[in-house]
């Protein structure tokens, strides 16, 4: 089948490779739509992050892998000893390989586990080829009313609803978004579902912009004011949680100067180099300053959210591929245009 | 009567003033002990920081002002309408202006007020002088069991066990505390009453280290060894709480490191500087960067413990000195003798 592989940085090879089989605890998964991802990207152009070049303690795989963790598709097939799905339902993947035995999985909490995986990331397969072998309990049911292209947006959704359910967000709560892009857009649609009162969205691109206001939030161009003052300004004092979802070291201390007494700044992005920050700035509001990575146990809330039409892919999706576009038109058309929100890979 | 007031940076002056009158709603107390402050200290070396030179809002003085917030004494004489103490009543005092009508004040967070001002930095008087005329709801009540000494530190205290309060500590829980000045040490105490079962103290000098061991801490000296691996490798993992009470830069990130996952970093101290973290760190661990200033609505708590023998004057004074060795033996002292953890000034 065809496969979009990492070799290595900058080397993406879309090549004929061994269809997998629906071995034991498995699903076969035939693959319909699979997005880009950041972490994609930077593992394109400053690979490898999270893929692993000696064998994955949990994955049992090492590069060459697959790519693609953004994935719905159809089940064909399924291994021994699978019950909870069969060949014909419609699934989307939740790819998180934890080890179940650190204290963060016996608590529940397997995105902070010590050997954190992602398949489509630390191998096992990935959703940028035809199919993919998947560990059943990855498996998650799409219902009728969530669409394949709506089931690709479930991950990134995941990231969005667990960053908005860690926060101290109260429904009628004023929150600030800094940096929309993908993440940054489902954000705003995670604090509509979280009942936020006002929701401000700054960003530096015209086109990601004009998305999060057809979303429904208040845009602010840092081009054209200060968006601290400007949030101070509109809301009386500040928000009560920011959302930093840029990775850029000085927004970091824009988005705590935007919470009010108490709030709260949420980093959801990951950030390649360290941040100042005025620790009075905290101390003297008793802000708070946390973040997230990942999510944990919310993609059936994600799903029946989707099913009442928040993450809506109409609204997100800036563009549709097939797999033999994949390197020219999506992950260069990514770095090339950066007014592109998210592309999904039609793997068919 | 002999006052110590503030005249500007490096000029103290222990003068003679008018002695304070007992006005309407307000209490005359004799002083018996007051404590000098880091941020006296501040004031000293490098104010005005909190001291006003254009009439503050709440206090209605300016520089000139008297200097000391950390003390107890005997009401003498009450005002017209004070009805909660009388002559005779051994007290100490919650120093603390607040406007009443901000959204902090209406909420009850009076610390968090615009406005906030101290009595004996904010002007009003101040604890280095023979007697004060404070506002009658700054006053709280001592039982016999606890010392004019120990009511001397009773707003320290406060603060270490609003910081204890306000972090996510649980009984059984393992805390750090970086820095064990005289707020360190207090810390401690406030961290043995709320039920830490391992409480790491990291600190550079030895008789403070010592203080530290002296109260029950495991103590570190990160001249000997990296505080931080030695942190991570005897909890196993990191503490739940770590205390930041230097307010030196490199300090955030070791107090952020020693945290587990999930682990909270109170800053307790004032920063002069920007201090650098790596989101990363927050992010990777859904760890979390706090803080909190003074105290509120802990007063009788603070009290209340130290009736159980906790935050023992015995324990943390290391000098005590009269109004008259005030400038030489007590601001100066500490400047030079910078082991010292508390130093008490009897003002009779």
């Amino acid at each position: 089948m065809k496969a979009l592989r990492w070799h290595g940085a900058g080397d993406l090879r879309l090549e004929q490779i061994e269809e997998p089989k629906a071995m034991k605890g498995k699903v076969k998964v035939k693959i319909k739509w699979c997005g880009i991802c950041g972490s994609d990207l930077h593992e394109y152009t400053a690979g490898p992050i999270f893929i692993p070049t000696e064998t994955h303690p949990l994955s049992g795989d090492k590069a060459p892998i697959v790519l693609g963790h953004e994935f719905s598709g159809e089940v064909v097939e399924v291994g021994e000893g699978v019950t909870t799905v069969q060949a014909g339902d419609r699934v989307t993947v939740e790819p998180i390989y934890a080890c179940g035995e650190c204290e963060a999985c016996l608590k529940g909490k397997n995105n902070l586990c010590e050997q954190l995986g992602f398949f489509g990331l630390a191998g096992g397969g990935g959703g940028f080829s035809e199919y993919a072998a998947v560990p059943a309990d990855m498996i998650h049911q799409l219902p009728e009313t969530v669409s394949f292209e709506q089931g690709a947006l479930v991950e990134p959704a995941a990231v969005a609803l667990h960053a908005a359910r860690q926060s101290k967000l109260k429904v009628g709560d004023k929150a600030a978004v800094f940096g929309t892009g993908p993440i940054g857009l489902l954000v705003i649609e995670a604090l509509k579902a979280s009942g936020a009162a006002d929701i401000y969205a700054v960003e530096i691109s015209d086109i990601r912009r004009q998305k999060a206001a057809e979303l429904g939030a208040i845009t602010i161009d840092p081009k054209q004011c200060d968006p601290v003052s400007e949030i101070q300004k509109r809301t009386n004092g500040g928000v009560d949680v920011a959302f930093e979802v840029t990775g850029v070291p000085p927004v970091l201390k824009q988005a705590i100067h935007a919470t009010k007494m108490e709030g709260e700044t949420m980093v959801v992005s990951i950030f390649e180099k360290e941040a100042p920050i005025h620790p009075h700035d905290i101390v003297m509001k008793e802000r708070t300053l946390t973040g997230i990575i990942g999510y944990r146990n919310v993609f059936p809330a994600v799903i029946s959210l989707m099913a009442q039409g928040y993450f809506p892919a109409d609204k997100l999706v800036t563009k549709r591929i097939t797999l033999d576009e994949v390197i020219e038109e999506g992950f260069e058309g990514l770095l090339k245009e950066r007014d592109q929100v998210k592309i999904l890979v039609q793997a068919e």
